[in-house]
């Protein structure tokens, strides 16, 4: 790889170097003291470098990264116990809540092979899956709910860009692959840190106008869909970067492309078909349709993964409602590279899109002192899982409906309709 | 080097199955559902999949490696501001502790660059050290106290290889270091386990012996070395696998050649030299002579090295009084072999030695109940290093004292006087 070049001319390296720049300076923004703790596949170690490079000349007092192995994980599907699949590294997971606890940075490298579990009993999967996402709530709390500063960045992997270009020889796929995480990631331009900076701008300024508009909710439209997301009591909307309540302002995702807030956990009815499959823990879920009553999903099909939709559903109840609804014009970057990524980092990007499960407590304003119950009673959900998946298209209509009722187009054929 | 194959035909990959399976039968012997902890250099990744499909199919429930980089290590001492050298993941160490006190098993492969550090300033890398140490203790406990079971394995590594083979061209350099590996873990015999079966029955006739004998203490004399060791009150004799506190037999070290006991630690007098260069911490110290009082060092010289050899001494004062004292044949195959390891783990191996710092508590009989201050006055020493230094060669006679005084030769040139 460090012989393929950018259509600027910048070789493999200099743009490694760059997104580990962007990374750690937008992304995280380190702090001078701060350690950094990064978790990545192991086809992320030249990048996993370079991030560690940038953290430390940027001050960061420790880079811990820690690879995860497909290899190995596959190696528990094919020769553990059964009982096996309901264990988690608990002690791990709470050693990384304790390192966010005393005040290090985030840094998560996704990269991983989208299929990788596809083949392996979906009940252990799920079990699996399960077992992770106990284990790891308490340090997914404190993400979510933006104690300290984190990041997700993107590496290209073998066995990723094999599920992205499954029709090119294995290197150019490759290659193709990290021409794509440049772009998208915006650091084949000139000064990609300033390039980041205005990006922010734009974000925040829609972010700003939607919050001054204060929708009471969004009405979704297209082929096989026709969906009316309630918005929380006192949602907020966020994008771009934003400051983690240790006051370090950072960028959670690169890239980026999103307006979210807090949609009411009770207040969505209607049906919405994905526009794009979703790869969730190693598995397809491909063609979902769901309908929701109440802000409960009352049906849900899937014409590939069916039996791992419905054990997703099945987490809690929670699991059924809505923690998240996201804007993206289909004319962003992302959405224009026409690449199915696979990976919900950048398809999310690619899309206007809703998740399941839990809500962040950051798209809500006045939440300082309130319970989790009354979080809730304004229309917060809570769940074990966040998944992401895509309703946006260049078909998708949105209309938003005010406070009194009043309807306003809001997206047309994907676009926004007002410039702000 | 999966072409490279052994004198006996076996390929490398084969011959790397079988040092994971040692490992993990002989090594950690696995129980069925428990966790298995490892830590790894980076360039251990087939090694580490071999082990974690041993590990699974002996009934482990997860499997799970933290790689240590040394790229990522020394971009810390390149770029990172002075005061992050003071730092040291606690909630990783802790983390670890706490997988420990849950059951996890502890395999740690060691093969990482022996002189990383040797070109950084020593008070950085003595700091990033103690800070290590200090962070690591809980964990170290627990594993100097033998609540769980755990092993140490080698792998080869590029950097490694150089350090051993400096003549040789890379890839013949890590080939020649695989070899020397597989054949000092006793990997190259028709049935591994079955040999290492009969290596530990061999090794545990002779630490019965010379717990029957009970020895006051042991004088070594050779050029420039004439120091009497004596042994705790109590101290029992350990070699090759023993029970861990969690009812597991295990083999702390592959490969293992010594017996070893904990010597008094205020009674040893008189002086030692080296002889072999010491390798601590990514830094060489070579040419070491020191004269004990009391059991305290009170001169301490090196030829190379000075500087580090006296932060490891001021470390605290257990630091400079010995926790541990182990013969070991000139003739045992590692030595035999003639290859400098500059690794503990084989050169500790290939010659009896000293170690300086925290003694076992294993090491002991009739431990159960007593304080820490109660096993002080036994003799067993206290420090937050363990240091092993080697102090045998053909050269050097060792005679034990006996509890009246009577002399008794126990090694002539290096080899042990009587079979047993």
């Amino acid at each position: 790889m460090t012989s393929s070049s950018s259509p600027d001319g910048l070789s493999h390296d200099r743009l490694l170097d760059r997104l580990g720049e962007v990374a750690v300076r937008t992304g995280l923004n380190v702090a001078p003291g701060q350690q950094v703790l990064i978790t990545a596949p192991l086809d992320a170690v030249p990048l996993v470098r370079k991030i560690a490079e940038h953290a430390y000349r940027a001050g960061a007092s420790l880079v811990t990264p820690f690879y995860t192995d497909d290899a190995v994980t596959l190696a528990r599907f094919h020769y553990a116990p059964d009982e096996a699949f309901d264990i988690a590294p608990n002690w791990l997971h709470d050693g990384m809540a304790n390192a966010y606890r005393a005040g290090a940075a985030r840094m998560a490298i996704t990269g991983g092979n989208p299929v990788l579990l596809s083949e392996e009993d979906p009940d252990r999967v799920a079990r699996a899956g399960k077992a992770a996402s106990l284990a790891g709530r308490p340090a997914m709390e404190l993400i979510t709910s933006f104690a300290v500063n984190w990041n997700i960045v993107a590496c290209a992997t073998p066995a990723w860009a094999e599920q992205v270009f499954p029709d090119e020889p294995p290197e150019r796929a490759l290659a193709l692959l990290w021409d794509a995480i440049f772009q998208a990631s915006r650091v084949t331009v000139e000064d990609p840190v300033a390039a980041w900076a205005a990006h922010n701008e734009t974000l925040h300024r829609r972010a700003d106008w939607l919050n001054d508009r204060r929708f009471a909710a969004l009405h979704f439209t297209g082929p096989g869909t026709d969906l009316t997301v309630g918005l929380a009591d006192g949602h907020a909307w966020a994008g771009g970067s934003e400051p983690a309540r240790n006051g370090i302002v950072c960028n959670p995702n690169i890239p980026t492309e999103e307006v979210f807030t807090t949609p009411h956990a009770r207040r969505v009815e209607g049906f919405v078909r994905a526009t794009k499959p979703l790869f969730h823990q190693g598995t397809l879920i491909d063609g979902i349709a769901v309908r929701f009553a109440g802000g409960r999903i009352t049906e849900a099909h899937a014409t590939q993964g069916q039996t791992v939709l419905e054990r997703i559903l099945a987490t809690d109840d929670g699991a059924r409602r809505l923690g998240e609804v996201a804007l993206v014009p289909h004319s962003s970057p992302i959405s224009q590279s026409g690449v199915l990524f696979r990976n919900t980092l950048f398809d999310e990007n690619a899309s206007s899109h809703i998740a399941l499960g839990q809500a962040y407590t950051k798209c809500m304003v006045e939440t300082e002192g309130q319970t989790p119950e009354q979080l809730e009673a304004r229309g917060a959900n809570t769940s074990f899982i966040h998944i992401d998946w895509m309703i946006g298209s260049a078909e998708i209509d949105v209309t938003a409906i005010t406070q009194d009722g009043a309807r306003e187009p809001l997206m047309k054929h994907g676009e926004w309709v007002k410039t702000v």
